[in-house]
């Protein structure tokens, strides 16, 4: 199925490019690999959603980052690629999540980006490998941050 | 060597494979490159060790939380590839240690799992980049938390 | 432009290669791609720059941390290619910043490293896909820690 006509089944509009917000690419591309820098929970570059799951922040605020750090995802991918159709298959996620003392649930919130990227790219060729993880601090105190590989 | 006769003269026996902890493939593969999930010191996807080394849990216990990533890994790709033989080389491993404040020793923790790789499929083939960090906090809060890249 | 006289043109010798902090590889190449070691801002192994940025260290301080980062990096590359001139591109840094609670601009700690970086092998050669994140810990409380992807 054409992914665009998935996402307006969907009824999700795709995010601007995201501003850079450092000296990076948003996407760099070997043989067939594309390299995502990590994305965040972002709007025109400003956080949308910050503080610490188990913290500030509940599981359902955590899964909601996790689909808009994709959004934002698919949006670089759109501008590099021209056509999200030449996206073959999602390699790999790594998620980070920030997390108040105690917090250990990271798996889940990390599934909210995870299931989008099924919803949009189907079962097989949106999941890839991943690893969830906690850390103290993200940029701009963001709850997720997620960097991807795609294979085109 | 056949490795597993190295696992047998090791008087290893490979764990059962992991029940998937999210939304993911264990392993993805593309071209020469094997991406394999974050992997936990758990059994039957539960913890079996959990908590911060240098704090509830000391650096020994900490490598033999790595030893255990590592093995579950190797049952996850045995599953995968059918015959472990097939693996080439290790390419690269991210290791994150929970770590209590002021703990900062992860290198030594991560070298429990390294060892475990050299020590099944040799020095050249069982070593590959490395880096090896510490978090606050992990899921279900596990001490240690390996990915891991194989090149076939 | 050859790497070596741009690096004499920035006033820049590279350090000695740091000795081995763990059992892995400094770097693993598989086909085009170079993996590199996370690379800590020491010297003989030992840390020169310590503690959180947002604590004990200044944005500034951090920033000649991930400096350092990146030449005990291109002091590894140069050891294993015999020559710089052979890197093609960066392909992705993944940069932590051991962090003080609080502290949320880790991409401005990390593009130290990334401006270094494009100031030898200039903007579109020395710029990959990155992602910058905070951790409480790090090896030997180095205050930042890099892993690095090269295509050659």
């Amino acid at each position: 199925m054409n992914v665009y006509d998935k996402l307006k089944e969907l009824q999700i509009e795709l995010p601007p490019h995201p501003p850079l917000g450092g000296i990076y690419k948003p996407v760099k591309q070997v043989g067939s690999l594309l390299f995502v820098s990590g994305q965040g929970p972002t709007k025109d570059g400003k956080p949308v959603i910050a503080g610490k799951v188990g913290g500030e922040r509940t599981i359902e605020e955590g899964q909601e980052a996790a689909r808009l750090c994709v959004l934002n995802c698919l949006s670089v991918l759109h501008h590099f690629l021209g056509d999200l159709n030449k996206v073959k298959s999602v390699v790999k996620l790594l998620g980070f999540v920030e997390s108040a003392p105690g917090f250990n649930r990271q798996p889940e919130v990390i599934n909210g980006g995870s299931q989008l990227l099924c919803d949009i790219f189907g079962e097989d060729r949106g999941k890839g490998a991943r690893s969830a993880l906690g850390t103290n601090e993200l940029p701009g105190d963001i709850t997720v941050e997620i960097e991807f590989i795609f294979e085109v």
